[in-house]
């Protein structure tokens, strides 16, 4: 398969980092087929939202609110709230899947690929990135 | 790839639209693979859930519950409370996969594809549906 | 298309169970393409966490916070409080892909496949597992 793993600098604040233009060079050139995005980490998520206008600090401001980084998780490794890290990803998926036309991402006008990413503890973030070609 | 835009009308009020009737004719014919639904809008999502017994609804609420259309948001633009519209992909993603065997969607009894379109700014929206062969 | 309908036992009460095992014997020795799972119910989620360290717990108990099984919704069938099930895949989607390499899934070291199933009217799930191979 047409799979490789990029490496995305998050430090070591909660971000939501956008990804769009590592995936439209991974599928560039491609034809027509699926792209699969795909973290392998238990404490991080993928978004298909609009990134520059200010809905990237809202998201991480509604996972504050939805799952507040406090004493209340049964997960008590590392930094203190971490618990809730481990919980996004049943909310916030690890996975996305974006059409492919013609070696280009069918995303709408406004949509970025996202890693979501809410653990200060992991600097760097691996993404894997996949093709499947559709016929 | 078998891909094709449909336009589904979400009036201007928040709407859950099942589109499992559009889904099926797609596929139909089309042997075993996997649908892949795709709305290429910032403020709208899919889900799998049942409609017709009050689902529908109760989803609408319990995404005014968590995601308030208050003046919480950092996106500013639109209709007031907007900004939450372009969260909630973060959580009802854009994208739905389906089994397709024998051309037919491999969905359980209850289950319909749905557009969630929270945003009353949009009447109509764009779904895009995509079809991989398994081979 | 690869595709098979395994069984798994949730029990009467809520419950996160882990099926990696199930998943990764249905890959092995397939090559290179993308596991599909999916639940074929109106009722239950799937999520990629880790488990065995309390976050599954915790996914039921952030599902039990922003989902509460009250008398709030429409959905009046079944157990008290079944409506929010019904809401459950809408946050929880009932599908999740995972990268195959050579027969194996790409998971992340903590990452598990697991069926979220709050529902403690359906003792017994259908998970239906699909791959679509890379070409």
């Amino acid at each position: 398969m047409d799979s490789e793993v990029i490496t995305v600098r998050t430090g070591d604040r909660p971000v939501v980092r956008d990804i769009t233009e590592q995936a439209a060079a991974f599928v560039a050139g491609r034809g027509d087929g699926l792209l699969h995005v795909f973290v392998p980490h238990a404490t991080a998520g993928l978004a298909l939202i609009e990134t520059g206008s200010g809905s990237d600090t809202d998201l991480l401001r509604a996972v504050d609110d939805l799952l507040p980084a406090d004493s209340r998780w049964r997960h008590q490794h590392g930094s203190p709230g971490h618990g809730r890290d481990h919980v996004l990803p049943g909310f916030v998926a690890p996975y996305v899947t974006v059409p492919v036309l013609d070696g280009r991402l069918a995303l709408g006008t406004w949509q970025s690929v996202c890693l979501v990413d809410p653990n200060p503890d992991n600097p760097t973030r691996q993404v894997r990135l996949s093709f499947l070609p559709a016929a």
